[in-house]
């Protein structure tokens, strides 16, 4: 009898175990998601003077007009971590940037799904479904694709580097060339900052991952509101901060676009960066001294002035950690890590950051 | 001992199914996805003559461009029917259309996801995350929206209709008008198309659901490719095709888009829309004859030309239906009725036609 009833007792384990939902989803490669959606947020508007009169609705007088919004898709698993993860992309780019790869693997949306953060992932103002801009725009089609593939360390255009992790089919190459998009008016860093803060203004806490271009929105986001609880920033170039007086000098480089120059603010507000903790990451064939070979050596100034500020962060009592990542032995990485071949290592990467800064509860 | 047994199996029943996620699924609102990812399709590219060089990578010479291609994120639910529903735009707007309503509620993107129909949401080519344009195009910020308000059926600005199916908050309103977003370049239905045409290429056989200006290069997408096992047009206007000899006169309306002509193409083309079952749905506030109320007339003449067109379609051997919603008693429904505060009815509507019509196995 007692036997019988145990024997029940664990069929009946066993056999639940198979139908729980977790189990499933790491079995299977399932997502199980709790809640999933989209919205725009923050942004501003006008109002053309005058009245609005249906029998003259083409008239602008008394129209409104919104725009410089962000879009926003977020998809929060089932047993979601505390702290969402805010995604933002780089120039050019969009919030497709963190989806599937240009080969068709998973990206850093599904990836950190799976490991139970929920994720917000965002068209910045003027970009992709974003796209209701409060200044006029043109969109030129510039044929610049091998520019790109240079300038994003694939390589030395026809050439891979040796050692990249970017699948080298034409196919991939093909899709990594159509991600990129165009803005709908002139890029903005307060435009998107403003956005993207009111975003944290509606999520409440959360950590905030940006690429390239976006680390400079992103540092004054996380000036304006004190809800951003760490940053995540892959190859930042453009847009380090640094408290009025303290300013470095412009480092050289033959890179094609100049010397890289700091950028001044208050000390109050740069204070503001000590708060939390920071990392940045870059990828790999990038120059260790002043080179030639023009994007090697554009990200040396960028990983040179990122060395310089952090330094700069924890000496007023922050915490701001680089990481270059083949001297961690991540090797071959471009612009693009976390979509780069290796990504799921350079996602345990972060993973073990998050954890231990204590932002993985 | 044999009731005890008994008791056993159905407690293990009983328990199981907790934790059965498709049980879980439809009682905690979860989603339980497959495989989930994005990529863009079709396109064109341009190179320039000559030879690219490293050492003047900012000249055209020999660089590609590549643009006029869809972007498509795609979600595919576990035990997700055969034909997958695939979710073209109207003007003016992205894949949001689909997602998220403006108060916050599902769209048909979560609503038959948990109907268990893998989805495809398309940013058509020049809009919104597939902005790479083969043509130039200017974005300029233009206060329209109380024209879009009218337009779209919410009512007669300010006022709403007082059966409207929107939700009345100004938050809902702004929402709504933020969704809107631009082209990138001048709208080609070729364009349109070609890219929807690779992407049933690339997926195989599913049904298309278009929204307004959608419905046109909707129909020419089944002409040219013979994976489309089924339209669905929700309110369609312009791009009403005639076989050559059958063009009905133009329909005359006080419409801010004057009046209104359908497009002549070849019999043998024609005919091919006569290969699938379609259907057209419209909502409340039409006018039912001529009317000095434009926006309650423009329509008026969309569902004439509609009527006009199904009748064609049938006398030639096909299968379309034009529903007027109120006429099979749902009420209220503006330009967009998947997203209505009575979506849900909208969305049991389609899913009796699609059963009826044997797409939902």
């Amino acid at each position: 009898m007692e036997s019988k009833t145990r024997k029940h007792i664990l069929l009946f384990i066993v056999a639940c175990g198979l139908f729980n939902p977790l189990v499933a989803q790491q079995k299977a490669g399932r997502l199980l998601i709790a809640e999933q959606g989209s919205f725009m947020v923050g942004g501003t508007q006008t109002v053309v003077p005058g009245a609005f009169s249906v029998d003259n609705a083409l008239k602008p007088e008394g129209q409104t007009y919104h725009g410089d919004h962000a879009y926003v898709f977020y998809q929060k698993p089932v047993k979601a971590r505390k702290l969402p993860l805010v995604f933002l992309h780089g120039a050019g780019q969009s919030k497709k940037t963190w989806e599937t790869t240009a080969d068709g693997r998973e990206g850093f949306q599904n990836i950190f799904l799976r490991r139970n953060y929920t994720v917000y992932l965002l068209d910045q103002p003027r970009r992709g479904e974003a796209g209701k801009s409060m200044v006029e725009g043109t969109v030129k089609p510039t044929a610049d694709e091998q520019f790109w593939f240079t300038q994003f360390r694939l390589g030395n255009y026809p050439d891979y580097f040796p050692n990249v992790q970017f699948p080298k089919d034409p196919q991939s190459l093909e899709q990594f060339y159509r991600q990129m998009t165009p803005n709908t008016g002139a890029f903005d860093t307060k435009v998107v900052s403003d956005a993207i803060s009111s975003l944290f203004d509606k999520i409440g806490e959360g950590i905030l991952v940006t690429h390239s271009q976006g680390s400079g929105p992103g540092w004054m986001t996380a000036i304006q509101n004190d809800k951003v609880k760490g940053i995540v920033a892959y190859e930042p170039y453009s847009g380090f901060v640094f408290p009025k007086g303290e300013l470095p000098a412009a480092i050289q480089s033959s890179g094609l676009f100049g010397e890289l120059k700091g950028v001044e603010i208050s000390v109050e507000d740069f204070k503001k960066l000590t708060r939390l903790p920071i990392v940045v990451y870059y990828g790999d064939n990038i120059a260790k001294e002043p080179s030639k070979v023009w994007n090697m050596d554009h990200w040396r100034s960028g990983l040179e002035m990122a060395r310089l500020w952090a330094t700069t962060i924890n000496k007023h009592g922050g915490d701001a950690q680089v990481v270059h990542l083949p001297e961690v032995g991540i090797k071959g990485n471009t612009h693009f890590p976390f979509s780069d071949l290796n990504n799921i290592q350079v996602a345990d990467e972060l993973s073990k950051w998050l954890q231990e800064k204590g932002l993985s509860d």
